[in-house]
């Protein structure tokens, strides 16, 4: 049976294992592409609008031809945490750093998703809010030692044991907050018939 | 290493293989046990009242002597729609009425948790709204065709295809919709200390 997506083909410019993952559970066929750019950005920007820009300046570096069916997505995810950005830690320490800023708080996820067809260009956000427990030391060590916290936003996957025993309540995407709003991706292939 | 919660040995009277996994991953050493009860309510019981007396109902039907580190956990998932529950649909057409009703509305999952030690019970409920987008005739038959809608309360399962596709955003804990809050039950644990 055909999916309700078929129509579509995403060339998809991320090494994310995650969004690859959840666009093709989700019915699309999915290509890894590769745009190669520097992911700085102005220290001025906030919010929702770091990752609106960046999304927006990796689909501007590519000049990969589409074809009809194709839509080029590029996406970034940020975690934002009181007026500062978490971004993917460089170390284990900065690792546990950041969780133990996480730990008790609450923090937004947002992910800047932009979208190129032969004709036209199309640019939106997504925010899930998050509210982690009090997390225990034990935790922080229990989680850095088993998992995979320096290729992620903040230090944590919400799939992860961190996010299981962790996470209080969200209020927004789930799957925004691994690294894809893909239901309201689809909401907004309407700019595209 | 050892989990945060190894003190712990969880015996689960459930039969859900999702509830199992949740426990798991979340650090716990679990065991299925097999409890015989009929799961019917009074028809006046609303929203939680119902999960957290089938929880109940299950805890208080097993005489299976617990040691020190032992906890028999009971657990029962209602989806609540205005003033209706929405339990496992018996058919593929029942499931399919349940997603249309589901459908462009708003719906509240509850969990009731019984946990039993050698010493004392304590029962909690968990509850997460979930709103759906309008979902496509087309979604409804992909998904009732590619997945198993009849084990889920509601219709569906959070972590498949029409999870995915269909759902705006959750307020409250992911994991409670899959069946188990499983970090709100860590919270609850205290009571045991």
């Amino acid at each position: 049976m055909v999916t309700p997506f078929f129509r579509y083909k995403i060339l998809l410019a991320s090494q994310s294992p995650r969004r690859q993952m959840l666009l093709s559970h989700s019915g699309f066929e999915t290509e890894i592409v590769k745009i190669d750019v520097e992911e700085n950005f102005d220290a001025n920007l906030k919010a929702h609008e770091i990752p609106v820009y960046l999304a927006q300046k990796k689909n501007a570096a590519s000049d990969l031809p589409l074809s009809e069916n194709e839509l080029l997505v590029t996406a970034d995810t940020v975690v934002w945490l009181g007026e500062e950005v978490l971004n993917k830690p460089e170390n284990m320490d900065e690792a546990a750093e950041m969780l133990r800023k996480i730990s008790g708080h609450v923090h937004t996820v947002y992910t800047g998703v932009c979208v190129k067809s032969s004709k036209t260009t199309h640019t939106f956000y997504d925010e899930s809010k998050v509210y982690f427990y009090d997390l225990t030391e034990e935790m922080i060590q229990y989680y850095l030692q088993q998992f995979k916290p320096l290729d992620k936003a903040g230090a944590y996957g919400i799939q992860e044991f961190i996010g299981y025993v962790g996470i209080q309540k969200i209020e927004g995407c789930y799957y925004n907050v691994m690294g894809f709003p893909v239901s309201k991706f689809i909401q907004e292939l309407k700019a595209f018939r």
